[in-house]
């Protein structure tokens, strides 16, 4: 028995690992299988066909590597880079410090732009640093698309033009973690050379796929990568794509056919769909916040994330006692404020597989949070305003009109 | 795949059947198993003595039919009357309505009180009738305990006075279906004969068990009762507990396994606990309707249902299109009003294994649907008049101080 | 954790609850959901337009009930005769035997026939019997077409020739409780008025579905007949049939999803070919014994049965003590024998989602308990049969081909 | 409904992933939660605690990381290792091979003894080698402990004595994948630097763990280690478990829960049992195979593995159309022939949470297969060889006595 038992569901709204759907854990609720008889070779063929889709990518190849967020990352730099070359990143948050502090472990030359933290890329700073490149030294320009952090999501498409305004060749390697399946992502059209993300964020699975994307040019470049890579490496799931058997290593089969569910549902509900539930969700949650007269941590409204929001809290209150509290009394997961945030903002991950009134009723518990915390909340002025937004644009449930 | 899919989870707020936690799902996830050999009548043994438990019981005798509240009914009837046998109810919503049904229809003379449909129990009518049956021609007395059509609970404390102060030996019947785990029920201190409940409602797992529990006088009844059965026949049972094989016929395997982890959830909350929780959650409830400006079905204070509430909507709106819309929109499934209150009220179910923040977006989605469907509500007050009383009263969780 | 737990998977061998398959289990893993939404009436419609398809029957009425053989018994019976009406049945075994037993006590006038154990009805006296009703009193011949106890499949088709051949109205109720989706069943054929099976037999299924078939003239003898019967009321359902929502009372949800995942398996196998492998598994058990030396219980070939073989063991041994060092030592489910053969036979159940490998295993099991206990039987001889003739009969699997 | 549905339970005998038991799909099917909430790190902490006991080992030190074997390579090398460091390393087969290649990509200065495929280490050349390294530049041994392309196990004590004997400061890093939890694993006594192994091997768990256990001279390598690493550094880990929060990055929490329930079945058994359990099912395997007059892959008994068995088939038989043909007409997957012995050898996998029935059935679906396929098998040999071991061997179940 849970020695952490408490009655009723769980609201989980950290920003991930995030709800998982009944129809994923029945499909991965299964036994193990020969991963070398045709039906896991079946199986990942149909996945490896869909999978880019999910980056808007008609070019992209897909890998799905038995890892986190982490190791994707790790992937994407090694495959195409080799040691000593130059990156231009950008540090924004904490998970856009993490990628950065591995870009440097593994050896790059890292040129940090350094941003507040609630603020996203200035492309300024990018434009003068790539027309300053003369002689093309920056190999690749790494992005986190969402900061998980702070609730920033950067505008890839004005990336992408700065880059093509300088005539850069750079690889643009970007970290669609907590924003692909729910944030617009369009690899192609914005010229991503590498996309990654986790199976535990918008796709709702549990955590255990890295799954990463990489244009044509990316391939070409692992040509001349000189980064050592095994675990990582993509060639070797080429040369298995190939041979029709596509594993180099033993796959999880349960994430494979949990993938191939996550992946039905989003194609059942649309893509586009789900994006736009998503922008609707965090614009509720954002005007929530505004009501209960809190600030949001990003800066501006051209970053707001649509699938988490850093709420900053009054000083006098330590956001780590939200979360704590909202777990003991509440049953309600939040996401701490990270690093540089901690202690002065809480967040809410309103991402994956979820509904208006799951989120209506996270916000409800935040509030008495907020209450118990002895911030001078009025109880439902948060609910009210997103559910006043949310009866106006909520569609009717397509399969059920 | 589900043809009828919606993003996000289902809000299940019907009067049953309720939300299954986690953990008995798991434990009913599993193959069958031989239920001659040792682990099944192990694992009875220990049901039938916690059984008791949830009456309040420590001298009744369980039985866990394959069947639903209505065989739970067919039970309690046909073991402890013969035909023709005079029984005094009560009808006061569908279920004690179809109750009695059941009861002409094998046979017994039923003398039905009509209850105005949002009352309950009239008790000086009990008196007299009572009173005037100086011959003892009244078998039995039987009662639902909550009306789950309308939400009253009756109280039957008082229902055993009026027996008691008339020295009348009937029965004492009753139906816990909608109460048994969640409103306060002594079946010993009440001088409860039988008392039954569904394994769907409070006990929140599938249903499939009609638990019976039999006072040592309704056992003996039995010897006299004449109304046939077989399948429903307590001493097929009884035959079976003392060979310590416990099964007349093929039990469900996985209800079995299921209900000792639902047990165990309750025993671990504390089966008074899970009452005091109903209780917010029923008070948090009702303060919500008071606040949408609606009126409870129930007439009076004394009859509110802590496990559900029935909310009677003005004559120009139709209760069923607000049901519909709820799942249609918002992913909620409310109880429809039925017969005679069908168009009239909407039921929302606030029982089983269930928490603050659930029930506060059940009552935002109701909040949305009333203003879709035409109902002047001013969005949040509902969740603000709840959560007030919510902010005060929920406990820490137990496990997580 | 299990306290009687043994590494490996338990061989379940019992003659029911047989084996669940994965794809049942994944659909039988959810919450609960409002019966009254559209979802369930949806999914009932189609199961209950493909039920008939397993007993055969493009006329038959199909009725679901949360129940278990035993109930479904009581069903077919109350629905379609009244107090008093004469039947005819057969003692066989302890499953005819136990019906017959609900037959009296539900005060049926039954013209028991009884058969030594281990043979089937004897088509002669049915004939006489008949011949000399000239008024037709006999309103019902009873009938179990597989008797579990002793594995002896009736001729239901020769039954029903004398019932023609002597011009007789009355009605023929067969259990085809271990027969229906293993043995050949053609209800319309055969002339069979009522069918029933329970879920945890050839369907696969956990216990907790009757399922009852009736014909046209079933339906009609509804009208006239006066037993008592509520919750097992054929009319109460045709009436909710009728208003499409088709559940007088609360469905098990679980259960209905998981027969909808057991048929599309048993149609995408196809029930031909499923009885096919019945019969297959039922040749290889019969010549195992043989090479075992062993005697059948079933006394001639006519009756042998093709989902339980009851083997007769030398007086020397108990077989409760075969059944019991099987599950000790082996993780082997084996059957007891009951009643008349109890301590003389044991069984081994083999019908269900189930393959030959599976079976091998399970005889070899067998193999080597029978050596435990002191019989002198050569190890891997009754393998070595059974797989002679596997390996010959087999096809391939169609899927895989 | 998957496309290449069979009746019955496919017979999963690859050496990897091997049969998932039932409480662990049960204890891993479950929505994600909050990782940072108190319940994983207190999950983590105890299994920190209990995975150096499957390893034999008081003072070693776990990581647990989110990828399979190959990553746990990985991370043994590059935390304990510089590049251009010399490794003594041998090749026998698959794995071993690309163990050794993955060395040689991470850029180690490999010294590889070519062993012959069925053959293990030869401990005369690596004391050669050893005594010839006067200068220590030999910086670790790496041993496969279980070849599972041909079924060798290597004895790891031996090769420690040679170590001692030359006195040489070499780290010892071994590959448990196949042997660990079912082969005798003596970390300690044998002084292992780094073990690893994958949880989807004897663990029994789905693939997703790579499980890895480093001694304290281990760890202090890492000081001085020089491989790049990040995904994969033990560092990270070692800071949050300071921290007690644990995890670096997202970890599987359905894993974990996995891993929990895994660990208790093998503890509730007694690891030493467990191995017990595997030395009887390989012994039992081997007289199957010399019955069949079937040669083993494994040249030596002091070689044999209790895991898996590779089977050496006559040059007229491919072995790949055994394994095509046991998994298309008897729902038996059985491993391939990897590399040099591809079409000569197919293997036997006989390790995890299994019993003697289930080897028994594998066993009997291997022979019909031979037959199949033209080799001239006595039907049944190879089962009543290895029944007359096991009716000898097996012990009672112990919670069943």
């Amino acid at each position: 028995m849970d020695p952490f038992y408490g009655p009723g569901r769980n609201q989980l709204f950290v920003p991930g690992p995030v709800n998982i759907p009944e129809p994923v854990l029945h499909a991965m609720n299964r036994n193990n299988e020969d991963y070398r008889a045709p039906p896991v070779p079946a199986l990942t063929k149909k996945l490896l066909a869909d999978v880019p889709k999910i980056f808007k990518s008609t070019t992209g190849t897909p890998f799905l590597f038995p890892t986190t967020g982490t190791g994707a990352w790790e992937s994407a730099l090694t495959n195409t880079l080799s040691p000593r070359d130059r990156i231009i990143s950008f540090e924004m948050g904490q998970f856009s410090l993490l990628w950065i502090d591995q870009m440097k472990r593994l050896n790059f030359d890292v040129d940090v732009v350094h941003c507040e933290w609630g603020t996203g890329v200035d492309l300024e700073i990018l434009r003068t640093k790539l027309e300053a490149d003369k002689e093309h030294k920056v190999k690749a320009i790494c992005c986190v698309h969402n900061e998980t952090a702070t609730g920033v999501t950067n505008n890839l498409a004005a990336i992408r033009t700065v880059i093509d305004d300088c005539m850069h060749p750079a690889l643009f390697l970007v970290d669609g973690v907590s924003s692909v399946c729910a944030i617009d992502f369009r690899m192609d059209e914005w010229g991503v050379d590498v996309a990654l993300t986790g199976s535990q964020k918008a796709l709702s699975l549990p955590t255990g796929l890295g799954i990463v994307c990489a244009s044509p040019k990316a391939l070409e470049a692992t040509k001349t990568a000189k980064s050592l890579r095994v675990f990582f490496d993509w060639n070797d799931y080429l040369k298995f794509y190939k041979l029709g058997t596509y594993w180099p290593y033993t796959p999880s089969i349960q994430l494979l056919y949990g993938l191939r569910t996550a992946l039905d549902l989003i194609f059942l509900e649309g893509l586009d769909n789900v994006i736009a539930r998503h922008t609707r969700l965090g614009r509720a949650t954002r005007l929530a916040v505004e009501a209960w007269g809190l600030k949001n941590c990003t800066q501006r409204e051209e970053w707001y994330s649509d699938t988490v929001t850093a709420v900053v809290i009054p000083p006098y209150i330590d956001s780590t006692e939200i979360v704590k509290r909202a777990w003991k009394r509440y049953n309600l997961s939040l996401g701490l404020g990270l690093n540089k945030v901690a202690g002065k903002v809480f967040r809410i991950g309103h991402l994956g597989n979820l509904n208006e009134l799951q989120l209506l009723g996270c916000l409800s518990g935040v509030e008495m949070v907020l209450k118990d915390i002895g911030y001078p909340v009025k109880l439902g002025s948060g609910v009210a305003a997103a559910a006043a937004y949310l009866q106006m644009t909520t569609p009717l449930i397509a399969s059920r009109v």
